[in-house]
């Protein structure tokens, strides 16, 4: 029986937690729980909501973010990455190179990366689940971001919201594929 | 008859076009239409979108905002307060008094207008039209942002999901009240 439509609003910051026995399960599924020796709360927290949410992905995982510089979510994506899920991250020109950027580390695990040649910002934050869930707010995936902000990011599995995501995600997928990259300053 | 829940996506940069007959339409229903000397087209565009959108407000209108420096969304904010609908604006310390924030031009004009005081940013981009439609997404209110980014902005009529942001308003709204306000720097 089909369960009932993911709806879940997620307000941060997030209290401080631990997500590693989240990771554990998801890497080994039913392999005995080891004690993480870090001081940190394992509890409910708007940042376990979203790691847990990332990790039900099973066929695909379409990322859109303008800044990708958390080393919790990057692992949450690496491991899905590993498992088979096929990750695919668009990102920002000027902001995958910034200091603490993940985007250099997904690369070299083997993700496909694209990003803009724009003036303009790709602003999005957005990810969408096995092309079913879509996950979306005005939250960049930043520790900063999780810490500190206010921010908000809306978890909807509601296929017209979905389509008009999945869409904009391979509009954008396109037009930034490399073999269209110009490699001259564009005029805009 | 109820009319169906609004669901809207609009994606952004937006073609540039004239808000002014919508303006003209919203400060005095059923006038004859002067046109505009802009050479701008006045088309369906996503910005078109938003402010009609917001145009639809009767009673009350609650902005959530990181940063708001577009000056057409400023007047069509402007214009609600004139007709009588309670308007609210929260926003961001850091970003309210940079160069091109109307937050100021609304706060003269009687709006009223909290921030926070925090060394997090207040990064909601959201508003609650007549406590019934959400609009929420990447988007701040900026002109940079509305011409030359990739944006999202989700239009939601569904009251679980406008519950959720219109606790959070309230909650901000208390805690950012001035008489709350330390005149010390936080220790954050």
């Amino acid at each position: 029986r089909r369960a009932r439509p993911v709806r879940e609003v997620l307000f941060f910051p997030s209290r401080p937690c631990c997500i590693e026995a989240l990771l554990a399960e998801a890497a080994e599924p039913g392999a005995p729980a080891r004690p993480c020796p870090c001081p940190l709360p394992s509890g409910d927290t708007a940042l376990s909501r979203l790691v847990r949410r990332l990790l039900s992905a099973r066929r695909s995982l379409d990322l859109c973010l303008f800044a990708f510089s958390c080393p919790q979510l990057a692992r949450a994506v690496q491991l899905l990455h590993r498992r088979g899920v096929r990750v695919r991250l668009v990102t920002d020109a000027q902001y995958m190179g910034l200091h603490g950027s993940q985007v250099g580390r997904l690369r070299h695990a083997g993700i496909q990366v694209r990003h803009d040649q724009h003036s303009g910002y790709m602003h999005h934050k957005f990810a969408i689940v096995d092309r079913r869930m879509l996950i979306t707010g005005s939250l960049n995936w930043t520790s900063q971001a999780i810490q500190s902000n206010r921010e908000n990011v809306l978890v909807v599995e509601d296929a017209e919201y979905v389509k008009a995501f999945q869409d904009e995600f391979e509009r954008i997928w396109e037009e930034y594929n490399p073999t269209s990259y110009t490699f001259f300053p564009q005029r805009q």
